[in-house]
Protein backbone atom coordinates (compact mmCIF):
# COMPACT_ATOMS: atom_id res chain seq x y z
CA UNK A 1 0.00 0.00 0.00
CA UNK A 2 1.31 3.43 -0.78
CA UNK A 3 1.60 6.21 1.85
CA UNK A 4 -0.89 8.33 0.26
CA UNK A 5 -3.57 5.48 0.28
CA UNK A 6 -2.37 4.58 3.82
CA UNK A 7 -3.07 8.09 5.28
CA UNK A 8 -6.40 7.62 3.33
CA UNK A 9 -7.25 5.30 5.16
CA UNK A 10 -6.50 5.83 8.27
CA UNK A 11 -8.15 8.97 8.46
CA UNK A 12 -11.10 7.63 7.08
CA UNK A 13 -11.11 4.46 9.94
CA UNK A 14 -10.44 7.90 12.32
CA UNK A 15 -13.75 9.63 10.85
CA UNK A 16 -15.45 6.39 10.91
CA UNK A 17 -14.77 5.97 15.24
CA UNK A 18 -15.22 9.74 15.46
CA UNK A 19 -19.10 9.49 14.03
CA UNK A 20 -20.16 5.67 15.83
CA UNK A 21 -19.04 7.34 18.89
CA UNK A 22 -21.15 10.89 18.11
CA UNK A 23 -24.25 8.21 17.41
CA UNK A 24 -23.45 6.48 20.57
CA UNK A 25 -23.31 9.64 22.51
CA UNK A 26 -26.76 10.40 21.04
CA UNK A 27 -28.20 7.54 21.42
CA UNK A 28 -27.03 8.09 24.99
CA UNK A 29 -28.40 10.84 25.29
CA UNK A 30 -31.94 10.12 24.34
CA UNK A 31 -32.32 7.30 25.97
CA UNK A 32 -31.33 9.56 29.55
CA UNK A 33 -34.30 11.62 28.72
CA UNK A 34 -36.61 11.67 31.73
CA UNK A 35 -40.26 12.06 30.30
CA UNK A 36 -44.04 13.20 32.29
CA UNK A 37 -47.27 13.37 31.99
CA UNK A 38 -48.52 15.30 34.61
CA UNK A 39 -52.67 15.30 35.00
CA UNK A 40 -53.72 17.90 37.16
CA UNK A 41 -57.73 19.11 38.20
CA UNK A 42 -57.76 22.75 38.95
CA UNK A 43 -60.23 24.57 41.03
CA UNK A 44 -62.73 25.33 38.69
CA UNK A 45 -63.24 28.94 40.19
CA UNK A 46 -59.06 29.65 39.56
CA UNK A 47 -58.69 28.67 36.22
CA UNK A 48 -57.68 31.76 35.09
CA UNK A 49 -54.99 32.51 37.59
CA UNK A 50 -53.96 28.62 37.76
CA UNK A 51 -53.13 29.33 33.85
CA UNK A 52 -51.13 32.57 34.39
CA UNK A 53 -48.92 30.65 36.75
CA UNK A 54 -48.23 27.80 34.64
CA UNK A 55 -47.55 29.75 31.40
CA UNK A 56 -45.16 31.71 33.76
CA UNK A 57 -43.50 28.55 34.71
CA UNK A 58 -43.02 27.08 31.37
CA UNK A 59 -41.74 30.28 30.32
CA UNK A 60 -39.06 30.97 32.59
CA UNK A 61 -38.14 26.56 32.28
CA UNK A 62 -37.83 26.93 28.39
CA UNK A 63 -35.59 30.27 28.92
CA UNK A 64 -33.00 29.08 31.59
CA UNK A 65 -33.08 25.63 31.88
CA UNK A 66 -31.48 24.36 28.66
CA UNK A 67 -31.95 20.66 29.95
CA UNK A 68 -35.83 20.97 29.79
CA UNK A 69 -36.32 20.49 26.52
CA UNK A 70 -40.20 20.71 25.95
CA UNK A 71 -43.92 21.51 28.02
CA UNK A 72 -46.57 21.43 26.46
CA UNK A 73 -49.84 22.09 28.48
CA UNK A 74 -52.97 22.11 27.36
CA UNK A 75 -56.50 21.20 29.00
CA UNK A 76 -59.21 18.71 28.14
CA UNK A 77 -61.83 20.61 25.65
CA UNK A 78 -64.85 21.48 27.88
CA UNK A 79 -62.99 20.78 30.62
CA UNK A 80 -60.76 23.67 31.58
CA UNK A 81 -60.05 21.78 34.78
CA UNK A 82 -58.40 19.16 33.36
CA UNK A 83 -55.52 19.94 32.80
CA UNK A 84 -52.47 17.89 31.07
CA UNK A 85 -48.98 18.64 30.61
CA UNK A 86 -46.37 16.66 28.81
CA UNK A 87 -42.74 17.45 30.29
CA UNK A 88 -39.27 16.31 28.49
CA UNK A 89 -36.24 16.72 30.36
CA UNK A 90 -32.39 15.89 28.96
CA UNK A 91 -31.89 13.68 31.58
CA UNK A 92 -32.22 12.87 36.01
CA UNK A 93 -30.11 15.84 36.48
CA UNK A 94 -31.93 18.53 34.81
CA UNK A 95 -35.64 17.34 36.06
CA UNK A 96 -33.54 17.26 39.73
CA UNK A 97 -32.64 20.27 39.41
CA UNK A 98 -35.96 21.87 37.54
CA UNK A 99 -37.57 20.91 40.78
CA UNK A 100 -35.02 23.45 42.89
CA UNK A 101 -35.25 26.18 40.72
CA UNK A 102 -36.74 29.48 41.90
CA UNK A 103 -39.69 29.67 38.89
CA UNK A 104 -40.61 26.04 39.77
CA UNK A 105 -40.88 27.10 43.47
CA UNK A 106 -42.69 30.09 43.01
CA UNK A 107 -45.32 28.19 40.69
CA UNK A 108 -45.68 25.53 43.39
CA UNK A 109 -46.53 28.16 45.88
CA UNK A 110 -48.50 29.82 44.12
CA UNK A 111 -51.11 27.38 42.86
CA UNK A 112 -50.93 25.22 45.91
CA UNK A 113 -54.53 26.43 46.62
CA UNK A 114 -55.50 25.80 43.01
CA UNK A 115 -54.82 22.49 42.18
CA UNK A 116 -57.02 19.59 43.47
CA UNK A 117 -55.36 16.58 42.54
CA UNK A 118 -51.76 15.70 40.59
CA UNK A 119 -51.40 12.58 39.22
CA UNK A 120 -47.69 12.19 38.13
CA UNK A 121 -46.81 9.52 35.16
CA UNK A 122 -43.83 8.57 33.84
CA UNK A 123 -43.84 7.08 30.57
CA UNK A 124 -41.16 5.45 28.00
CA UNK A 125 -40.76 7.26 24.43
CA UNK A 126 -41.64 5.09 21.67
CA UNK A 127 -40.79 8.00 19.04
CA UNK A 128 -40.81 11.63 19.86
CA UNK A 129 -41.19 13.36 16.41
CA UNK A 130 -41.95 17.39 15.93
CA UNK A 131 -41.35 19.26 13.02
CA UNK B 1 -41.08 67.58 6.22
CA UNK B 2 -38.45 66.91 3.80
CA UNK B 3 -39.17 64.05 1.03
CA UNK B 4 -36.32 62.02 2.42
CA UNK B 5 -38.11 62.27 6.06
CA UNK B 6 -41.19 61.37 4.58
CA UNK B 7 -40.30 58.20 2.60
CA UNK B 8 -38.62 57.27 5.92
CA UNK B 9 -42.08 57.46 7.46
CA UNK B 10 -43.32 55.85 5.06
CA UNK B 11 -41.52 52.74 4.89
CA UNK B 12 -41.29 52.59 8.59
CA UNK B 13 -45.04 52.32 8.51
CA UNK B 14 -45.56 49.57 5.83
CA UNK B 15 -43.15 47.46 7.42
CA UNK B 16 -44.99 47.78 11.05
CA UNK B 17 -48.37 47.04 9.22
CA UNK B 18 -46.32 44.28 6.86
CA UNK B 19 -45.78 42.94 10.35
CA UNK B 20 -48.65 43.21 12.50
CA UNK B 21 -50.38 41.49 9.66
CA UNK B 22 -47.59 38.45 9.80
CA UNK B 23 -48.06 38.23 13.60
CA UNK B 24 -52.03 38.30 13.38
CA UNK B 25 -51.19 35.19 10.55
CA UNK B 26 -49.11 33.64 13.23
CA UNK B 27 -51.82 34.14 15.65
CA UNK B 28 -54.18 32.52 13.63
CA UNK B 29 -52.35 29.73 12.84
CA UNK B 30 -51.57 29.08 16.64
CA UNK B 31 -55.51 29.05 17.06
CA UNK B 32 -56.28 26.85 14.14
CA UNK B 33 -54.13 24.34 15.31
CA UNK B 34 -55.87 20.67 16.72
CA UNK B 35 -54.40 19.65 19.49
CA UNK B 36 -55.33 15.37 20.17
CA UNK B 37 -54.21 12.82 23.26
CA UNK B 38 -54.68 9.68 22.29
CA UNK B 39 -54.99 6.83 24.76
CA UNK B 40 -53.99 3.22 23.77
CA UNK B 41 -54.73 -0.06 24.96
CA UNK B 42 -52.74 -2.83 23.18
CA UNK B 43 -53.05 -6.61 23.33
CA UNK B 44 -49.49 -7.02 25.95
CA UNK B 45 -48.89 -10.46 23.81
CA UNK B 46 -48.71 -7.81 20.08
CA UNK B 47 -46.46 -4.71 21.82
CA UNK B 48 -43.34 -4.91 19.91
CA UNK B 49 -45.80 -5.11 16.42
CA UNK B 50 -47.87 -2.54 17.31
CA UNK B 51 -45.25 -0.47 18.12
CA UNK B 52 -43.17 -1.03 14.84
CA UNK B 53 -46.46 -0.18 13.06
CA UNK B 54 -46.58 2.78 15.08
CA UNK B 55 -43.08 4.26 14.27
CA UNK B 56 -43.28 3.58 10.68
CA UNK B 57 -46.83 5.56 10.77
CA UNK B 58 -45.69 8.65 12.67
CA UNK B 59 -42.39 8.82 10.40
CA UNK B 60 -44.46 8.50 7.43
CA UNK B 61 -46.77 11.03 8.77
CA UNK B 62 -43.77 13.70 9.78
CA UNK B 63 -41.84 12.98 6.47
CA UNK B 64 -44.70 13.41 4.06
CA UNK B 65 -47.46 15.50 5.98
CA UNK B 66 -46.25 19.37 6.14
CA UNK B 67 -49.46 19.75 8.40
CA UNK B 68 -48.69 16.95 10.72
CA UNK B 69 -46.66 19.34 13.86
CA UNK B 70 -45.90 16.67 16.10
CA UNK B 71 -46.43 12.91 17.17
CA UNK B 72 -44.88 11.84 20.77
CA UNK B 73 -45.65 8.67 21.34
CA UNK B 74 -45.02 7.02 24.95
CA UNK B 75 -46.02 4.32 27.08
CA UNK B 76 -46.51 4.30 30.39
CA UNK B 77 -43.73 2.99 32.64
CA UNK B 78 -43.80 -0.61 33.27
CA UNK B 79 -47.01 -0.46 31.45
CA UNK B 80 -45.98 -0.88 28.01
CA UNK B 81 -49.55 -2.07 26.85
CA UNK B 82 -50.59 1.38 27.65
CA UNK B 83 -49.78 4.24 24.88
CA UNK B 84 -50.56 7.67 25.10
CA UNK B 85 -49.75 9.66 21.68
CA UNK B 86 -49.86 13.47 21.90
CA UNK B 87 -50.56 14.78 18.14
CA UNK B 88 -50.24 18.63 16.81
CA UNK B 89 -51.72 19.52 13.16
CA UNK B 90 -51.41 22.23 12.00
CA UNK B 91 -55.37 22.88 11.34
CA UNK B 92 -58.88 20.66 10.78
CA UNK B 93 -57.54 20.23 7.07
CA UNK B 94 -54.66 19.02 8.08
CA UNK B 95 -55.98 16.51 10.90
CA UNK B 96 -58.55 15.38 7.90
CA UNK B 97 -56.35 14.74 5.83
CA UNK B 98 -54.01 13.02 7.74
CA UNK B 99 -56.95 10.05 7.91
CA UNK B 100 -57.41 10.16 4.43
CA UNK B 101 -53.00 9.44 3.57
CA UNK B 102 -52.21 5.41 2.71
CA UNK B 103 -49.70 5.46 5.97
CA UNK B 104 -52.53 5.95 8.71
CA UNK B 105 -54.49 3.82 6.83
CA UNK B 106 -52.06 0.85 6.86
CA UNK B 107 -51.83 1.74 10.69
CA UNK B 108 -54.84 1.52 10.78
CA UNK B 109 -55.24 -1.69 8.90
CA UNK B 110 -52.15 -3.09 10.30
CA UNK B 111 -53.27 -2.42 14.15
CA UNK B 112 -56.95 -3.06 14.26
CA UNK B 113 -56.06 -6.16 15.98
CA UNK B 114 -53.64 -5.50 18.55
CA UNK B 115 -55.95 -2.45 19.87
CA UNK B 116 -57.81 -3.51 22.95
CA UNK B 117 -58.94 0.37 23.77
CA UNK B 118 -58.38 3.55 21.93
CA UNK B 119 -59.85 6.62 23.85
CA UNK B 120 -59.44 9.74 22.04
CA UNK B 121 -58.63 13.42 23.86
CA UNK B 122 -59.38 16.99 22.37
CA UNK B 123 -57.72 19.44 23.56
CA UNK B 124 -56.91 23.07 23.67
CA UNK B 125 -53.49 24.30 24.20
CA UNK B 126 -52.68 26.56 27.30
CA UNK B 127 -48.73 26.77 26.98
CA UNK B 128 -47.01 24.71 23.67
CA UNK B 129 -42.82 25.01 24.22
CA UNK B 130 -39.93 23.40 23.06
CA UNK B 131 -36.25 23.88 22.26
Amino acid sequence: MKPRQKALLCTMLFLGILSAARLARAQAQQDDRVIRIAEIEIDPNQIVPYKAALREGIEAAIRLEPGVLTMYAVSVKDHPEQVRIFEVYANRAAYDAHLQTAHFKKYKATTQNMVRSLHLIDVDPILIRTR
